[in-house]
C-alpha cells in the first residue's frame, strides 16, 4: 500500500529530526570537545545542515502533502491532528523568511558575535554597535514578513519561533503585576535577610569531587546514564537530542554549589527531554514546548524544588561526605540561607530568583523599542544604564557589565528574553498545581525519592510534548490560565518568611 | 558574472563535503563520547547524511555539470582537471550501485555487524554466517554492477574504492614475491633472535602518565593541537577531518609502549592528513589517495621511522623522566629488540611487520575465492585453519582466534584488505627514496627533529592529494613502480641484523 500524505509527511519530518540531531550533537562537540582552530570548518558543517532543513521544510513536496493531508484529515487521530498542525507551524514560520534572507542574517549574526565577544572583553559598545544595527535592519524584515504570514505582530511573529503561542498580551499582563509588586518586595527581603546574614562556606573543594557528588545527585534524580552525559563547558548548556543527551556545567573550586545548582538547571531541561513522549520522537509534536515551558522545567527543578530546605536535608549528608566538612556553616538552615540570597546586582545570569524578572523585564522593553526603531541603538547603553538604575537601583560602570552582557541580540535571538521570566512564572504555577497533587513532595525531596516529582510532571508537562499550545498547556495542568499570582505567592512566602 | 559548470560543481562537493565532516564526527563521537544507548539514534542521523551524500552525487544536476564541465575542460588547469577527474570518479562509484542496494546493504551489514559481534564472542562462526551469507549476495550484486559501470573485474573494482587505481594484478605480483620470501625469511628471523632474546619491561605504568608521554611526542611530531585532539576508544582509529583530526587509542597500564606505537600510527595517517593540499581543502582532489597510501604513511612512521634505533635513541631519555625507570632493560638497544620481537601469531593487529603480510594474503586469497563463489562461506572457519597452519605454522583452536577477528567483511568491506600490506610495501619504497635524498634522516629522528621528514612527505605525498591515481603517485614519489623488493631489502636489513 502507498504511504498516505500525512505517512510520507512524518518520513519527511524524521529526516529532518535526523539532521537536527546531527547539528545539535556537532554543536555540543563545539562548545566541549573541538580544538579551537576548527570553528570554520565546523561553522560550514552546521551552515550545510540548516540550508538543508530549511530547503526540506519549504520545498514544494512538503507543501503539497500539507495541503493533501489536511483535506485528508478525517481518518487521523488526536495526535496525529496536532503533529499535521506543528508541521504546518514549522513550514510557516520557515516559508516566510526568504532563504536569501535567512543565509544574510546567519551571516549577519555570525559576525556579529564575533565583533560581541571583542566589544565585551574590551566594554566598548561602540565596537559592537554597527553589527547590532545591521543585525536589527535584517530582522525587522524577517518580523515583518514573519508578522504577515503568521498574522501577527512583529514582536509576537519573532517571539512565537521560541515560545508557539506566547504573546505580547500575556507577557505585558503579567509583567505589569510584576512590575507593581517586584520593587517593593525586594526591598522588603533584602530588608528582612540583612537582620539574619547566614556564615561563608570557605576552603578549596576540587571539580573531581563536585562532579562525583554532582552524578550521584543525577542518578538520584533519575538522569538515565545510557543515553546522556555530563561535561564541562564555559557556558553551562543542555545538549544534544532527547536520546542523546548531554548537559555540561563549570565547577568553581571556591563555590561547592555553584556547579551543582548549574546542573539542577540543566537536569531540568533534560529530564524534559526524556520525559517527551517516545512514541512520538523525530516527529514536531514529540518535541519540547518551546523555550517558556523549558526554562519553567530547569526554574522549577533548580529554583523551586532544590533551593529549598527539604533538597537541604537530602543534599547536607552528600556534601559533608564529599567534602569531608562539618560545623555550622554547613547545617541545612544556613545552606538554605546561602541559597536564597537577594541582591541588587548588575549581570543576569548571576541574579536570585527574585531579582531575576526585573532583568528581564529591562530587556523585553529595550527589544520591544529597538525593534520599533523607537530606541537607537546609539543610546541603547545609557537607556540600559538609567533603566537599570530605576529599576534595580544599581547602574552599570561600564558596557561589559551593562548592555554588552548577553549574547542574544547578536545572534538575532529577538524575542527570546520574555521566555526566561515567564518560565519562572509557569514553575510557580506548577508548583502550587503540584503541591496540591502531593501534599508529600517535602517528605519525598528530603527522602531522595524524586519518582513522584517526574510523575507528575511527565503526566501533565513532558508527556504531551507540543500536542498543546503553551497556554493550553499551562491551562491543562494547572487548571487556570496562566498568571503571575502562583508566583508571586510563591515568592512571597518563601522569602518573606520571619 | 553567473557560476561555469565547473565552478557549480565544486559548490556541490564543498556541500558533499560538509556532510561528510558532519558524519565523521558524528562516528568518533559514536565511539569516543557518545552513551551506549543511544547507537539507534545516531544510526538513523549517520543513515541520513550518507543518504544526502549519495543523493548529491548521483543527482541528474551533478551528471549534467560534470557533461558540461567537460566539455568546455579547454579552460582550466590541472589540478582542477585532476578536481574534475575525481569529482566523475566519485559519482561513478556512486551511481553504478542503484540507492536500493545501497540501503538493502546498509541495512544487511549492520545487522551482520552485530552478529559478528555476538559470534565472535561466544567463537561460533554459525551464528554468523547466514549473515555474511547476505551481505556476500548483495556485494556480489554491486560488484558486477560496479565491474561493469567502471570496466574492471568484480573485485578490482570493490577494492578501487578503497584504494584507487590499485587492480589485482599489481598486487598478486607483490603477493607472490612476498610469498615466495617470507616463509624461509620468518624462519631465518625467528632463529636469530632466539639467541639473543631481550629484557622485558615490567611494572605499572599508569594511563596519565603515558598519556602525557604520548602528547610530548605527538608535539614534536607536529601534530597540531588547535586543530586536532588525541582520546582514547575501544580500538584506536583516525576520525574527523583534516582541519579536525581526532586521534584515539588504549593505554594498557603493563605495556608502556604498545598506547605509544599505536598513537604513532594513527599521527602517521593524521600527518598525512595535515599535510593534504589546503587549496583544495572541501574537494575531491583535496582528498587523501585512499587506503593503501593511508596505510603507507601510518606504517611508515610507526614501523620504519619509530620501531627503529634512532627513534630509541629519542625516546629513552622520555621514557625515564615520564616513568622513573632506568636499567640494562630500558637500555636503547633492549627497547629496539623488544620492539623488534617476530612471532608466528594468530592475531592480525598484534602481528609483526614480518608476518603481517601472511596474515593478509591468507585474506586476499580467501576473499576472491569467496567473491567468486568458489569458497562456501560454511568452509570459511576450516579454509583459514589449515591455510593459517600452511602459511604460518599456527593452526587456530577456536573461530575467534580464526576467521571471526577481523570486523572488515561483516561491514561489507570485501577488498580493503590489501591495502594493510601494499601499504607497508610502499612505506618501504618511499623509504629507500626518501634516505636517498635525506642522508641525515637518522640523526635528525634521534634528535626528535622530524621536519624534514614530514618535508618531504608533504612535497612528495601528502600534498598531492589525489591528483595522481595510487601507482602514478608512488612512481612520481620514487622514481619507481611499485615493487616489492624495497620493502623487502628494507625488511632484511633491519632484521638479519647479525
Amino acid at each position: 500500500m502507498p504511504l498516505s500524505p500525512y505517512q510520507q509527511l512524518e518520513e519527511e519530518f524524521r529526516r529532518l529530526h535526523a539532521f537536527r540531531g546531527a547539528a545539535s550533537v556537532l554543536r555540543w562537540d563545539a562548545a566541549v570537545m573541538m580544538p579551537r582552530g576548527s570553528s570554520e570548518l565546523r561553522g560550514e558543517q552546521l551552515a550545510a545542515l540548516e540550508t538543508e532543513g530549511h530547503t526540506l521544510v519549504t520545498s514544494p513536496r512538503v507543501s503539497r502533502l500539507l495541503d493533501r493531508a489536511d483535506a485528508n484529515a478525517q481518518g487521523l487521530e488526536d495526535w496525529q491532528l496536532a503533529n499535521l498542525r506543528e508541521m504546518r507551524r514549522e513550514r510557516d514560520h520557515a516559508i516566510a523568511t526568504p532563504q536569501k534572507l535567512v543565509s544574510r542574517l546567519a551571516k549577519a549574526t555570525a559576525r556579529a558575535e564575533i565583533k560581541w565577544m571583542e566589544a565585551r572583553e574590551k566594554s566598548d559598545f561602540k565596537l559592537f554597535a554597527p553589527h547590532l544595527e545591521e543585525v536589527m535592519n535584517l530582522l525587522r524584515d524577517k518580523a515583518a514578513l514573519l508578522g504577515k504570514a503568521l498574522n501577527l505582530d512583529p514582536y509576537d511573529a519573532l517571539a512565537d519561533e521560541f515560545s508557539p503561542g506566547l504573546r505580547s498580551a500575556e507577557i505585558d499582563a503579567i509583567f505589569t503585576t510584576l512590575g507593581r509588586r517586584l520593587p517593593s518586595l525586594i526591598q522588603e527581603v533584602i530588608q528582612l535577610q540583612s537582620k539574619r546574614p547566614p556564615l561563608e562556606l570557605s576552603g578549596k573543594f576540587a571539580p573531581s569531587k563536585q562532579r562525583q557528588l554532582a552524578l550521584e545527585v543525577m542518578k538520584t534524580l533519575g538522569f538515565p546514564f545510557d543515553r546522556g552525559r555530563l561535561d564541562e563547558s564555559e557556558h553551562p548548556f543542555t545538549g544534544g537530542i532527547p536520546g542523546d543527551i548531554r548537559i555540561t556545567t563549570r565547577f568553581s573550586p571556591t563555590e561547592p554549589l555553584s556547579g551543582l545548582m548549574g546542573i539542577l538547571h540543566e537536569s531540568g531541561h533534560a529530564m524534559y527531554d526524556v520525559g517527551l513522549p517516545e512514541a512520538w520522537r523525530g516527529q514536531p509534536v514529540g518535541r519540547d514546548r518551546g523555550m517558556a515551558m523549558q526554562e519553567s522545567q530547569s526554574l522549577l527543578l533548580e529554583m523551586v524544588i532544590c533551593r529549598n530546605r527539604p533538597f537541604m536535608r537530602y543534599l547536607q549528608p552528600l556534601l559533608e561526605k564529599t567534602f569531608g566538612v562539618s560545623g555550622p556553616e554547613w547545617e541545612v538552615e544556613n545552606l538554605y540561607r546561602l541559597l536564597l540570597r537577594v541582591r541588587r546586582s548588575l549581570i543576569r545570569v548571576d541574579a536570585d530568583e527574585v531579582t531575576y524578572p526585573v532583568h528581564i523585564m529591562l530587556r523585553y522593553e529595550l527589544e520591544n523599542e529597538i525593534l520599533k526603531g523607537e530606541l537607537k541603538i546609539k543610546d541603547l547603553p545609557e537607556a540600559w544604564n538609567s533603566r537599570m538604575q530605576d529599576r534595580l537601583g544599581v547602574r552599570p560602570t561600564n558596557d561589559a557589565e551593562g548592555c554588552l552582557q548577553d549574547v542574544h541580540w547578536a545572534v538575532g535571538s529577538f524575542g527570546y528574553f520574555p521566555s526566561y521570566a515567564i518560565g519562572a512564572v509557569i514553575a510557580g504555577q506548577l508548583y502550587e498545581a503540584l503541591r496540591n497533587d502531593r501534599p508529600d513532595l517535602d517528605e519525598e525531596v528530603a527522602a531522595g525519592q524524586f519518582g513522584g516529582l517526574f510523575d507528575w510532571l511527565r503526566q501533565n508537562v513532558h508527556g504531551l510534548g507540543a500536542s498543546l499550545s503553551t497556554p493550553e498547556l499551562i491551562t491543562n495542568a494547572t487548571g487556570k490560565p496562566l498568571s503571575a499570582s502562583a508566583w508571586l505567592r510563591y515568592v512571597e512566602g518563601k522569602y518573606l518568611e520571619e
